[in-house]
């Protein structure tokens, strides 16, 4: 079987957008607040940074756990690695996510300004520059063998699929609008040209979206 | 985290029945045809023994391939292992899967009658007898930190369910009537009183039920 390109539990709100405007240190999601558009996540027993026990083993958890299933390494964008903008001024930031990152996998930034790879935990983070199929080349040799996760926001998740790379997308649609940042969509229709759709109601109250390529 | 007991894509007909009368060599699930009990599970992209490329990558394959998701071992009846009853007449049977079972993980097989353990690809079959705590206890041994999977068939669940020790079972409900064979439940409410429960109606036509403990 070929290596995919997944999208994995991507959060938009219902008016489909990843993140708020002005992302900062004190706000990763800008003006969105986390705890709303990231509730469903929160509450799943497998939900990676999870403090305490508990939470819910349903379809959302299984959803959370298929995060990492057959998963050889992520792509992600400069803004989802950093609130930081333009040439790196501070190589002491290694990412929002601690000394054990949850990727567990090669993980690489898309990024105009390259720096040094360095590793945390099991997770190496590597920089890199390049149009959308080269990079997914670089990566998939990484993956050495299994699936590449496209990791977002949506701005780096819309250039993958503008340029019909990506193979799965599971989104979930939060009942909640955000009115401008960064837009995944205007409507999941607008994906049906290219792609088959899952479209499944949780008790939780978010929506999934489950994609994958006609 | 502590070690699950988790039912993973356990399929049963609308009136609870895992399996029709009188299994045999032809006919692994008895009277059931399962073309149209196991027909939302063949569909999937993830089905271990499918044969060509293609196959859906919606819910019901998010569900699939959670079979083997943190999984360090599996328990089953010896009804899913073997079409026999009473003592082994042929050792020669090893299993319905052909030389490359689909469990990675060693496989306990409940019966009266031990056999010696044997080996296929990366799956050891053991035969242990006992109740289902003392089982389990070894079985979590066996599964060296990682979930358990108690892989059916309706009887068997039935027993760990009985005894209190399945922690979360996903139910696929098909809507087709057996009337007879192994019967799961003659409804999933029973389950309600010491279970949440997440419904969840996919657009394959079955109806996956995801419980987890209270």
């Amino acid at each position: 079987m070929s290596q995919l390109l997944r999208v994995q539990n991507f959060t938009v709100s219902s008016d489909g957008f990843g993140a708020g405007e002005h992302q900062s240190l004190e706000r990763p999601f800008g003006t969105a607040d986390p705890g709303r558009l990231m509730a469903w996540l929160l509450a799943t027993a497998s939900f990676p940074h999870r403090a305490e026990p508990g939470g819910s083993r349903g379809l959302d958890d299984c959803l959370v756990r298929d995060f990492g299933t057959n998963i050889g390494a992520e792509i992600m964008g400069r803004n989802k690695f950093s609130p930081h903008r333009g040439p790196w001024t501070d190589l002491e930031w290694q990412g929002w996510w601690g000394d054990e990152p949850p990727f567990h996998t090669p993980v690489f930034v898309l990024t105009h300004h390259p720096r040094p790879s360095f590793t945390l935990s099991d997770t190496t983070f590597h920089f890199v520059d390049g149009d959308p199929a080269t990079v997914l080349g670089t990566v998939k040799e990484a993956a050495q063998g299994r699936d590449v996760r496209l990791g977002g926001g949506a701005t780096t998740i819309r250039e993958f699929l503008d340029a019909d790379l990506v193979d799965t997308l599971h989104v979930a649609v939060v009942p909640l609008e955000l009115g401008s940042g960064a837009r995944l969509w205007e409507s999941p229709d607008e994906l049906l040209d290219r792609f088959h759709c899952d479209v499944v109601p949780s008790p939780s109250g978010v929506t999934h979206h489950l994609f994958w390529r006609k």
